[in-house]
């Protein structure tokens, strides 16, 4: 529907418009002052070049939209005692944001320096966009703000996030129509098929069609509202659309359609929570087709700019060297009326000051949006309790991640009533054998069911869309709102959210050094499916490269572990749910494999994050021939397979085996908080031995990490070297060079001296790989002494 | 409309749905042996466990699904002669695709060995999923295959990129619903908007709901008709509804929706083209509810199986130790009845033979799959005729993108008439400051337009949206039909595509090695707004990791290249536009800057790869005290600038400047064929000098690049550490130690024996770098002395 302002009653008194109508200004007169000026803030002397920043930087368009949504969002707030957060999409939306946190106080709570006097406004204007200030987008620094403004496609997705399990939060989400042509954007509005009336909050879409880009039309702008409107009932919504461009009737279509809308939310809550069930309804969404850079200059130069792609940025941009423009910024800042709306001091006047609402409801000041103010403790159980068996190293087999699975449930088992924790994963939950979470909770699932649905409710606990995206931002939105959570997926295709994972680090280095932000807990990946056991689903399904996006990110942010086998998943993973304020990667398999350390152990070698295996080692405490390090659950299977021939056939070679379950204690410590120090680093890997290093992903993340370190020369790195193909497991090692028999002979070659005496063991490896391919391209599936091949095969007490 | 096959009169005669129901069959047969069978291809003994895979690898959900269309489209191709391809986007439909280019012949002419025989079928049937043979899902080896079936969400995108000046193609694109849950594929909808019936060709979507994911139901598949119906509707389509389980019907109500959608697109085309002009119309879609895993077993051990998640994979898999899968397995192949469908030896019956198109209109044939196959030249001008005059290094300032604009424009021009050349981009060839190309041509744009629009037409070769998804993909997607083009992107954000990046890099591998794929042109990236030039957008815009990901890429694919001025660019672009089967990744910024080399010096530098700037340098041919490297354009001002204040400062100083354009000149020869070999790099670096190396991008690279060298480590690299923010473009430097007076600093650190008398020259550095921040933060802007600076600030003959 369209609200028609002369249609019925009027929702707004005709003091109250015109009351809102001066909040606008107020809220577009500083938006404006932000991007323009340096000084003479309330323009009491005529506006000067040097008045004016040097380099103008900010976004014009999208801004009075934006200031007008705030406006009324304020009202209904206010009129009903909502508990409402502002998610702004459109990129560059800054000013519109710190202006209204400005004006409702918030932003002076915060940063005491920005007071609400005249100096204030002078600091307010001065620091945006500016070097030391504050970015021209939403932002860390934003009061009020989870979402960072700068990469777009992302708002619907964390507003999502924000409203599950926040039964009384209301979350008004800005989606500019740029932003809306993005995919991560299409896929979200989907969302609305996992939220839960009863126990989740509400999210109000408001797209907001001010037709343009940078530098065009947007797709969405230039449709009938006949297409719009069938897309998004599609979409599972009720459109209701308030267009135009006079302030006066769109005040009252605004504040009418609010009033609409927010009774939809309330009627669908109350009955979905007085036991009418948990059916999906048809949620509420507005369109709002406002002129693009409304109440700025119509024309620049003689270009159509109001309402038009012109007004994206800074619409008058010559004002060092053209009077003209200068004159045009004074005169549309006037227009606004300032003397109407601030104090002789620079001070709100107090009837605008009493539009906005009060404390904590101060959209500004709301305390979701300060997640880890709101965060409640994560109850884990004790990982001890879950732990497998290990009587010898090696002697029995595992699932890692199914045991994990079992952790995992009681996680949100201990924490079901709190309702503050999920696990996403696109679609693998029980493909990587997590799911004993399905004894205690199912998959979330508003659809309708069928009897032979298994584990779908619109209860569950467990988020799964086929989309790495939602996944990706469903949790950040959860985090940010302080609450906790675990994202399963397959290595390959984390890919699909570098850039998502890109800006939350970003998000949490900003965030770290502002002082009001309250620490939210970590962003946990579990990648499984990992590069060398999607040997059946082929090239397409193997790259181990997300490692490396991660690695370029700020060491206090990042951390990478690679647990070799259960156990050692248990510590970690319950280790990574109980930090905050970073971004934890774990990599682990889920196919049946050797179990090494019992319990004991693998605290004892988690904690170090790196550690001599003496029961491989034949060292025994003096300096070794050589080292073999691993990292990585199949890393280290063919090492010490590798150990276990060496020391076969070569019964003399003293050989020290290392893993590494931390990949950032390689580093040095002035460039890693968790590096071993010299002397630790040089005492395990020795500063003069080849060392023949096996590692999950592309070797040169070794070097690199290594790099400073004295024996840096002699490492030999094995690792994925880009081949792959639908082949078995061992083959999959054996290509890229990272298996037991090429590990092998990169030692012979290494170790100074074992040739030529060693030469015929070599030989033998070298054969050993011929019969492989023979018998893997003969019978498609690995040799049986390969897949039957225990630790150790030799017999105890020999070499 | 839902097709209701007792309305009307029947579109199939009897004879023809039989026939069409057995092929069917045959292609549903050569499916389920592809996933099981070893040996016995025609059951004509009896099941043994030896006739089966030891590993059942392969997904049967899809796929009877994909050969029920597959078999349509060769009657509507038969009939119509038309000229489709098939871009099958459920994930591993690999078998389906196999299956029927088997049946039509292409297969067996790519791959003689697969013979159309008993033997043949017994190959291909091992071949599936088996080491040394093919993968589960279409690929590159995939005759007619122009799409991955790896990671989901880019069949769409595809198939619209494929149909892009391809007037007399029809792209029927299967989209499966699990895929339609990624963000890509959900904007990918909204490419019929870039689509002008006039010159383009067709697309043809089939989306197949057969409801279910891997463990759960699809979001699409539980949606009832109406919402599905309104959602593509609002995506701008006629939708054509086929839903059913009976085959008799369902084969009926296909034939007569494929008949009325063809003939849809035939009037779309036939109106637009007889001068009706390029309005765009609700082209025809079809959405295909069809039970997955459809014609097998219908349960399993006693729980649902077709029509259920249960049939995504391998539906009976406990073969091997289970007597009553054996049996059901058996019993499932007899129940196609191969004896009606193959003749004693084995081949296809000829009255099924005859249900196939003939030669290249087998859609395994078409060379259209096979873009290098008809893949035309692209006319390119001389590139030395847009050469910028350099009188002598550093005098003038360009903007190296705008530049380039003047060069893409008249490639344009040049291949207007064979329309086979494109530029995309997210909404930015003009603040990139390609705009010359608008000379020339348009935005592509079908919607609406207003007066005051500016460069949009449905004749446009500009392709512009607000998402790295669609540019991306519809590149991909017209490369691989054999065209050409150029993506034009901010640094930061083309992380969005780097799995897309990855999947394209991995085809390209693995094409290169099939002998009947002819190249194709390569995938050209420009990365301009990059991180030194975000310093106004803030630090959610400065990223310039996308070069590490592509450099975990196979060397034989991957090229980054990074012109230092306008003429080195116009060379690089040239360069990358003639090259094939690559994807070449270009950092250039579009600021004005100082050019270095006039267009000779240009063409030798950039064809060395990497060279020594004697117009900087003073060792004079004999060995320097220090080398200052530099790749990319802030670097290597910023370099010359530290040269400037060295040469000034310690004017007995030796020092050597070389600049880097191509990234691979670094790295051995052995790991990249563009590697300088042992004695050049040498040559250029020493052996035991300090090298200053100032890079654009993570430092961590230029080490892993040059790890293998004799002077690496005297390697002191400076580039981006992860320290953002909105400030000038100076600060930016600043703050991560790459600007001239950092790199000067480390100098004198460096070079042996230059301190202490060196001390107060480093000491007055440090005070520059106090003085420019307070500068920077009391004026918003770079000190005079930086912005005006100009090679060589020396008096010429000085030092």
């Amino acid at each position: 529907m369209t609200n028609d302002p002369t249609q019925g009653p009027p929702t707004l008194g005709q003091d109250e418009l015109a009351q809102i109508d001066r909040y606008w200004r107020a809220a577009n007169y500083l938006s404006v002052g932000q991007i323009y000026l340096l000084d003479n803030p309330l323009l009491r002397e005529s506006l000067k070049v040097s008045d004016v920043k040097p380099r103008l930087l900010g976004h014009w368009g999208t801004t009075p939209g934006l200031n007008f949504l705030y406006a009324h969002l304020n009202r209904i707030i206010r009129r009903d005692d909502l508990n409402i957060i502002f998610v702004c999409g459109p990129g560059h939306g800054g000013p519109a944001v710190v202006a209204n946190t400005y004006l409702e106080g918030s932003y002076s709570e915060f940063y005491p320096e920005i007071t609400q006097d005249e100096d204030g406004l002078r600091r307010l204007f001065r620091q945006f966009s500016f070097p030391g200030g504050i970015p021209s987008h939403a932002s860390p620094d934003t009061p009020g703000s989870i979402h960072e403004g700068g990469e777009l496609g992302y708002a619907l997705v964390h507003a999502y996030g924000a409203a599950f399990d926040n039964p009384d939060l209301i979350v008004a989400c800005v989606v500019g129509d740029g932003e809306a042509e993005t995919g991560p954007l299409a896929a979200s509005w989907h969302s609305n098929k996992f939220l839960n009336p009863v126990h989740d909050g509400a999210v109000l879409p408001i797209l907001h069609l001010n037709g343009y880009k940078i530098a065009g039309p947007t797709i969405l702008g230039r449709l009938g509202d006949e297409e719009i409107r069938k897309l998004f009932e599609g979409y599972g919504h009720e459109v209701f659309f308030v267009e135009g461009d006079q302030p006066g009737p769109m005040h009252e279509a605004m504040a009418r359609t609010f009033d609409e809308t927010f009774a939809r939310i309330r009627a669908i809550q109350d009955r979905a929570r007085s036991g009418a069930g948990a059916e999906r309804p048809l949620w509420p969404m507005i369109i709002l087709r406002s002129p693009k850079g409304w109440t700025g200059p119509k024309e620049v130069d003689g270009l159509k700019t109001e309402g038009f792609w012109r007004s994206h940025q800074v619409p008058l941009s010559g004002i060092a060297t053209n009077p003209a423009h200068l004159a045009q910024l004074e005169a549309w800042m006037k227009g606004y009326r300032a003397e109407d709306l601030f104090d002789d001091k620079g001070r709100l006047v107090p009837d605008l000051q009493a539009l906005a609402p009060q404390g904590p409801r101060r959209m500004g000041a709301n305390p979701n949006a300060n997640g880890g103010s709101v965060r409640r403790y994560l109850h884990c159980p004790d990982f001890r309790d879950f732990a497998v068996a290990v009587t010898s190293p090696g002697a029995h087999e595992g699932e890692a991640t199914r045991v994990l699975g079992t952790y995992l449930r009681d996680v949100m088992r201990l924490n079901a009533e709190a309702r503050n924790f999920r696990i996403m994963g696109p679609d693998e939950t029980a493909s990587n054998r997590l799911d004993a979470v399905f004894e205690v909770t199912d998959r979330v699932w508003m659809e309708p069911t069928i009897p032979e649905d298994v584990h779908l409710s619109p209860d569950g606990r467990v988020m799964e869309v086929l989309s790495e995206h939602l996944c990706q931002g469903w949790l950040e939105g959860y985090l940010l709102t302080g609450r906790h959570g675990f994202f399963s997926c397959y290595e390959a295709f984390i890919h699909i959210v570098d850039s998502m994972f890109n800006q939350h680090a970003k998000w949490l280095k900003v965030s770290r050094k502002i002082g009001w932000r309250q620490p939210i807990a970590s962003l946990n990946y579990l990648l499984t499916s990992h590069v060398w056991r999607q040997d059946h689903n082929g090239f397409s399904h193997q790259d181990p490269g997300f490692i490396d996006v991660v690695a370029n990110k700020k060491a206090d942010i990042v951390r990478i572990y690679l647990p070799p086998d259960a156990n050692t998943l248990l510590w970690v993973a319950d280790h990574c749910l109980r930090t905050y304020d970073r971004i934890n990667v774990i990599v682990a398999g889920k196919q049946p494999s050797p179990q090494w350390l019992d319990m004991d152990s693998a605290i004892k070698h988690c904690r170090a994050g790196i550690g001599l295996w003496d029961f491989a080692s034949n060292d025994e405490g003096s300096e070794p021939d050589l080292v073999m390090a691993c990292a990585g659950d199949v890393p280290t299977l063919e090492t010490l397979a590798a150990v276990d021939l060496l020391r076969t056939h070569c019964p003399a070679l003293k050989i020290r085996v290392i893993n590494v379950v931390d990949l950032m204690a390689l580093q040095d410590p002035r460039q890693h908080p968790h590096g071993l120090d010299a002397r630790e680093f040089d005492g395990l890997f020795t500063t003069d031995k080849p060392v023949i290093f096996a590692y999950h992903g592309y070797p040169h993340l070794i070097h690199r990490l290594t790099y400073r370190r004295a024996n840096h020369d002699n490492f030999h790195v094995h690792g994925f070297m880009e081949e792959g193909t639908t082949t078995t497991p061992f083959d999959m090692a054996v290509i890229n060079g990272l298996d037991r028999f090429h590990l092998a002979i990169a030692a012979i070659d290494r170790v100074p001296g074992l040739l030529p005496a060693a030469a015929h063991v070599k030989q033998a490896f070298q054969h050993k790989l011929i019969e492989h391919e023979d018998y893997v391209r003969r019978y498609g599936d690995d040799m049986p002494e390969i897949k039957n091949w225990v630790w150790p095969s030799r017999t105890p007490g020999t070499a």
